[in-house]
């Protein structure tokens, strides 16, 4: 593309940068900015710059915060002793968005997966270990990616937490809601038949 | 969604407010930007901010520009008596980018349509007037859209221009490369038909 005006090059480039915005996309957000109030485009810009300067890593769970704890930890009404165990912060969003959880996280950062290089050092697996021993926790739900290196994830942490008391469990996998039958891919379907659930436990469920 | 940080809430937000772009979008591109270097994302905001703030509309052709004169109007190699009239910056970007046109531009800001209330006291069109005469403009192209708005819009500005000596024309209208006859629209094959090239100048026109 040719542009007549460098500062607007530089700002479609930028964009351009972004995951699933290409060159067009990008010109279009730029102009869509150019014509917007002052206001809102510092607003946006602002919004951008504090989040990546002032946003933190809760210590003790690995999920963004604002201030020290997260507000999930210093929730008081939370249940100290579950821990639900995910992959990113992603997925805390996604389950906080069912409210049907009322325990801790504790966000890995990623699974086991030796072809991309990522062993268990890379992860917060370790702080993991520590906080199931320190905070007497009594159950972990993984909620970690349906495959093999979610599966070896669960396999090497519970491994490590042989010794201890807790709890382990993941969460249940089956046919989705309005799922059809037919498309189910066979490995679910098979699971779903032998982790089936009597009709009283599935009712009380939702 | 559940943010647990109202910083990356925010951040959420604004993206969120640019065209196409939704909720679970938008939050994919501020994690993206968090996991992003300091100084990627800072040169980010600046981009945009700089665009905003500094970028200008060239006086005489009303296309964005860096300086008092954008870069096509400041160029002495390009023809000064043709003038190509689009509607939009995004089209100058479009035309630029065939490197088949060596004239000037005129930005209209738009095209005549009364139902949307944009009358031609909205457009730059009093400006293109002014500036046909004083230039002593050879030729008006008219790149504008292909619809009742873009004809009314080309019929008021050279009724505006009967007493002038400047010659208007469009650009052509047919089937595109690569388009199939079959699917083409019936007034667009009709069009194609009356306005029929012998071979020579086809030939040429590549």
């Amino acid at each position: 593309m040719n542009f007549s005006s460098s500062l607007l090059e530089n700002a479609v480039n930028e964009f351009a940068k972004l995951p699933g915005i290409g060159k067009k996309t990008a010109l279009r957000l730029a102009l869509h900015l150019l014509k917007k109030e002052d206001a809102d485009v510092d607003a946006f810009t602002e919004a951008i710059t504090r989040m990546k300067h002032e946003v933190k890593l809760c210590p003790r769970c690995g999920n963004l915060s604002d201030n020290e704890l997260c507000v999930i930890c210093k929730d008081a009404t939370r249940k100290k002793r579950v821990i639900c165990v995910v992959e990113s912060i992603r997925d805390v969003i996604a389950i906080e968005s069912t409210h049907q959880f009322s325990g801790l996280y504790h966000v890995l950062g990623g699974i086991i997966s030796p072809l991309d290089g990522i062993g268990p050092d890379q992860l917060n697996i370790e702080s993991l270990i520590q906080r199931v021993n320190k905070e007497e926790t009594e159950e972990l739900i993984f909620a970690l990616s349906p495959n093999i290196q979610g599966d070896t994830t669960i396999y090497y942490i519970s491994k490590k937490l042989a010794d201890t008391r807790v709890k382990i469990t993941t969460i249940a996998r089956g046919i989705a809601f309005g799922g059809e039958l037919e498309y189910a891919d066979e490995l679910t379907l098979a699971r779903s038949i032998a982790n089936r659930l009597p009709i009283d436990n599935y009712v009380n469920g939702i």
